[in-house]
């Protein structure tokens, strides 16, 4: 038996799109021998179609979409994801399920069981949990067929969950495992999830084939990594990162074993190609092809330019230089620099006719009132304003640059440089940035010299530093790193040996700061705790606050 | 046996203050010779926690208060909300429990069963469901402990539960139901709650004693409203709306019934109320005293500037009044007519300085561009960005004045008149907000007729007018309605009458929009459907756009 899977990038809602690409899949796979070609979970609709679900309208597209494919499928088996009405009246109205169609008819539909409700799933919001399972019978094989999470409790040892929907099937004797899932992207999660599904295959001793999306629906970003694993617990293939595509597997070949694929997972390098991804696909999802940003001499604009020119390419990027009267000389030196090493388009407006208007402006209010972080904030809110007048006026979507350290703190200007479509480093901390500038000059030295290593300003008022009000970033970012991502407490936080004065004061500014990350662009996420849906925080609280 | 209903305004996180405040309830009711006190869900923490649920630290401090109120319990009964850690190592690591604490011991601990997770609720992500129900004897009556949800499944006739937590106490034949609540408000919430309290009643023929919180949180209002009905089915007692407050109940004449005390719930005037509470306590929980907001001369603005005196007081809110080179002479008479009437604080200062200031810089940028949408927004941002300079200089929160109709169809401009810490009309439609006038008006007639009678207008270019590029607000109301609060899609919506054209163009607006509310501010949340977290929608999606 021949297996294809595919490997797409599937786009919310984009019913037609998802359907020709997957049809076009179906020929491919058909044309290549395959006896079944199998596709992402809820991949008639994309993932995650959030509160879409909750229309009709909706709904009748997704089974449209299953409908197509099931006429499609003369000759040839497709295992699809969609949403399932859930015919019993109690209980959530849907089920995230996958189909198996093949001749025109559909000889399985397995509902998925463990339903993720934690970080930026919501999956319990919409759907009820699959309580039976059966492995459909496909040419004289006994398929076992998973949604996604189904196989993250191999043998029930994940505490989240109270059943294991494989266990469920063992004594129908499956001849291997077909996983549809939609996996988001972290740097760690590619290496997670070939382990769990090595468990799997130690456990039941059978083949296991993964599918995963590819590509990114806004924040969330798919790194494919499509799996093959032999009853031998080897990584028969790992289909690439951050590419589509479909390969055709023969199950003897992979029952036979003895073939090790894996592929190297750097961190820096994994960030760097989802990053590039996340800002491509938001562009070309959206309709958009051109950005723009604000260059200032320091290093989060230059990572995020170089970013953006590998992903959408020189000819539509489009950046400013918007120096103020505290700029340094060396700072607009240091971003032509960068835009020329690009050769994008780059253009110097200095902002003080505007920051003297408005000073003008607000003489008899702010008399008597000595320059403090207010006059800081009307800079950086100058530049957001002039970056969005080109952005409205030549349809470019303004790339944000602000970096999590800085979210995480509220170390920026709400509707001055947090402005933006998307914010492509707000899940990569400072000092990683830093790995990244140094990842992205390993050849060519794109960006200067200068802009890594002078030390970070925002140059808002005279010789300011950011040493002056943060911590260094390297204990700034550990600690952020146990309490964002690990959710260590204070106590937990002084145990490890971080200062308790430290830790209490960088915990108070992640806290009192929620009220600007409630507004602030969606953000590219690479690490498994990231600023957005994944974590929700209460704005009013008083907590460590 | 009397029983004591205590109706507080928990602030998330503020262990101390709430402990405090639940402790002086307690010897009130203690005073008033009450056997029993009953707190809200989750009252030790306040409601919604969100993620904070996931530090331990915060769960210890729960568990602190919990031990602090046995401490308080002798010679008196509490009943009161807190999170409970799971004992068993599957499933959610904690439960959404109340205690039952008497003379220094734990009487009973019922976890609840019916864990919402849709709109504003994400109980799923942090709580396993109660699967062990049971009666506390409590002074020779056993009394049925339910938490919030669990009484919204009468006899499972709720399709989004399937089981009833009530009916596996019956065969205890239980004295009376408590029920502890965390219910936000909406306009038609308090009938909905007595309809269900009732259907207990009736179902189960024992008196039902409602506990509700009261006050703001961010976005979500709480109303209070907490009641006791008799087996008559008659509501013997609804507590004041919007009020804290504590009342004591004697069991035996509230098991005679024959009292009918139900408050109107008129919906302008519900809505109103809810946004002075959403207001005060905005300010109130995150330490602030002082709004400053921008009078266009228009509806929503007035509106707002009325709402926050009431809430903050005259001394404590300022306007700025910023007239283009577009703006109407009547628009500034209009606005400092209401801030004279209002008694406040207002200063106009003239945007074109800081507008030409722009059209400078970005002459050779613009040169050959028609003036557009680009220079109407520059206009925008410049008012969000002085106002957001006297909130920085002077410690004064900006209040947001869009309305529901405009967030909804993208009528606004992104770091412009968008800006804000907390949307006040953002969940109040247009039609609406003329009706919020009218009551504002009811007396004193505060708000200029003229600002109420003639045609909205953003001023932003000349003689323009709101309906120059939006339809009629009642039927632009009436879609969104459809569309948002009623989930109904386009095939619906047709059905129903409205002309196919607009329903495509209304709806492709409303969804291309969501980049826009991604980055609004919080919304004080009225109705059963506002944007925010009870409405998740993909930005990148591509469905009716």
């Amino acid at each position: 038996m021949k297996i294809a899977l595919a490997q797409l990038d599937y786009h919310i809602g984009n019913f037609e799109a998802n359907l020709h690409k997957m049809l076009l899949a179906v020929e491919q796979a058909r044309a290549l021998g395959a006896d079944l070609v199998c596709f992402g979970e809820l991949a008639v609709c994309g993932y995650p179609p959030r509160d879409f679900l909750e229309f009709d309208d909706f709904i009748r597209r997704c089974y449209a979409s299953v409908e197509a494919l099931r006429e499609a499928s003369t000759g040839i088996g497709i295992v699809v994801g969609a949403p399932a009405r859930n015919p019993v009246v109690e209980g959530k109205d849907l089920h995230n399920s996958a189909y198996f169609l093949y001749d025109g008819a559909i000889l399985g539909v397995q509902h998925k069981a463990l339903l993720p409700t934690y970080d930026i799933f919501d999956e319990y919001r919409y759907f009820e949990p699959g309580r039976e399972f059966r492995t459909v019978a496909f040419k004289g094989k006994k398929i076992a067929l998973s949604v996604c999470e189904d196989i993250w409790n191999v043998g029930n040892n994940n505490p989240l969950y109270t059943i294991c929907p494989l266990d469920e099937m063992l004594h129908e004797h499956p001849d291997f495992i077909l996983n549809l899932s939609a996996s988001p992207f972290s740097y760690t999660q590619a290496g997670e999830r070939i382990h769990v599904v090595q468990s799997n295959v130690a456990r039941y001793g059978i083949p296991l084939f993964y599918t995963n999306h590819v590509g990114a629906q806004t924040d969330l970003i798919f790194d494919g990594g499509s799996l093959v694993v032999s009853p031998d617990g080897l990584v028969f293939d790992e289909m690439p990162y951050f590419e589509e595509g479909l390969r055709v597997y023969d199950l003897e070949a992979v029952q036979q074993g003895g073939q090790a694929n894996e592929q190297p997972k750097d961190k820096i390098k994994l960030i760097h190609d989802a990053l590039v991804v996340g800002i491509r696909d938001y562009f070309r999802k959206l309709g958009f092809k051109h950005a723009i940003l604000g260059l200032s001499g320091g290093i989060d604009s230059a990572v995020t330019c170089v970013l953006a020119v590998e992903a959408l390419g020189a000819e539509n990027v489009r950046v400013l230089l918007l120096p103020s009267q505290f700029s340094s000389d060396h700072s607009v030196d240091d971003a032509r620099q960068l835009a020329e090493n690009l050769g994008i388009r780059y253009d110097i407006l200095p902002i003080l006719p505007m920051f003297e208007a408005f000073e003008t402006a607000l003489l008899t209010q702010f008399a008597g009132q000595p320059f403090n972080v207010t006059e800081e904030n009307i800079q950086a809110r100058i530049r957001g304003t002039l970056l969005m007048a080109m952005s409205n006026k030549f349809g470019n979507i303004l790339l944000n640059t602000t970096n999590k350290s800085e979210m995480a703190v509220g170390y920026g200007t709400l509707y001055g440089d947090m402005c933006g479509g998307i914010s492509v480093l707000g899940d990569v901390y400072k000092t990683d940035v830093y790995a990244l500038a140094r990842y992205l000059n390993r050849d060519a030295g794109v960006i200067p010299e200068n802009s890594i290593e002078k030390p970070p300003s925002a140059e808002l008022r005279p010789n300011q530093k950011d040493s002056d009000s943060l911590p260094d970033y390297d204990i700034l970012d550990a600690v952020l790193y146990q309490y964002i991502e690990c959710r260590q407490g204070p106590r937990e936080l002084v145990q490890m040996g971080f200062d308790e004065a430290l830790v209490a004061r960088v915990l108070r500014l992640v806290n009192i700061n929620e009220f600007k990350r409630e507004q602030a662009a969606p953000v590219l996420r690479v690490s498994r705790k990231s600023f957005g849906m994944g974590r929700r925080m209460p704005i009013v609280g008083k907590y460590l606050s």
